[in-house]
């Protein structure tokens, strides 16, 4: 049996970090090795490259600089991280990926995202082979959100209308990519979320459901 | 009149921060504003990313990541210190540009080599308009290299055989951009050496020589 590549996708307070915990557990109790990690950071290297990035004064540096460092910080996590997990057979599950950064990049400088998708094809090449996108409602999702402040929430400050933009962004990709996207109704309660994200993911990992 | 963007190459120990140095002087000498930088840095924030990639276990970054976070670095001086100075009609006067990069992957990774000017392109774009090379032979140049260590002569450590790859790396490279690179016998008198660069620069600048 060979390794499986799944992401969690969706804007912040969607619930994809919990749904993807839960699904790392189901795949667990199934008897698969499941390795759970997130964007940006998912390797030491990574996680010093998101320290960097996210701590001190956020106009320190250009939307390009950043994209650069988060660039970096993917290919550690890659390397380090996800291939390795990958060869030994087994299922990783991390919270964000590339598509993070395309929809992020489209709805605060969308004159870079061509360059995103240069950068990614030179630097990364990698997609996941299944993206469950958590779609909600922003409104409900900025609520979430804001009640559980980080101190790296740096778009939850941008209101409602740029969360609905993220929204409209990710849904967008998830059309561009049908046999990649699984779109998920997260405005329900958890425990039939994570039923049908578990209906789906379960068969791709050679689990009868 | 117009700023004007210097970079000087070379293997290390080969005298090219002293001459960058004894250049900017002459300059402010006759009256104009120079900048003296330094890659890896030259910003405050490419000077942390440079302490990122030169601390630690030097296997701790892959050469693909080690790229994108030099880029990242780049980027940065680029955008804080380079081009607020050139808008400003000073000369910037760099230690080491993306010719460097260029050079070491070429001699550590020959398969990088076209990874590295694609990434240029995309992130960087600008090449200086003059760029003096350093030549001397490795071994004069190891020896002086040697006897002032600084803890990040990762190179250094690589022994002549090396210099001398690397050495041919740069001059291939100025054979490919006559029109940029003036390459300068660094085998001789420091004194000699500054009086044919400032008679190469000083015109350059608007300054009759």
């Amino acid at each position: 049996m060979s390794g499986l590549f799944i992401s969690f996708e969706g804007i912040d307070g969607s619930g994809k970090s919990t749904q993807g915990q839960r699904l790392a557990e189901t795949l667990r109790a199934a008897g698969r090795e499941a390795v759970l990690t997130r964007e940006p950071g998912g390797s030491p290297g990574a996680e010093e490259i998101r320290r960097l990035v996210l701590t001190g004064d956020p106009a320190r540096w250009s939307a390009e600089t950043e994209l650069l460092l988060f660039t970096a910080a993917r290919r550690d996590h890659l390397e380090r991280t996800i291939r390795p997990a990958l060869e030994a057979d087994r299922i990783v599950i991390t919270d964000r990926f590339a598509d993070s950064t395309r929809v992020y990049q489209g709805a605060t400088r969308g004159d870079l995202r061509d360059t995103v998708d240069r950068l990614h094809a030179l630097m990364i090449g990698t997609e996941p082979d299944l993206t469950f996108l958590i779609d909600m409602d922003p409104a409900t999702a900025l609520e979430r959100g804001l009640a559980r402040r980080s101190g790296e929430d740096r778009f939850e400050d941008m209101g409602l209308g740029f969360q609905e933009t993220l929204r409209a962004g990710f849904l967008d990709l998830a059309a561009k990519a049908p046999e990649r996207f699984r779109v998920i109704d997260g405005d329900r309660a958890p425990d039939e979320v994570a039923a049908e994200i578990a209906a789906i993911a379960l068969p791709r990992a050679g689990i009868a459901p």
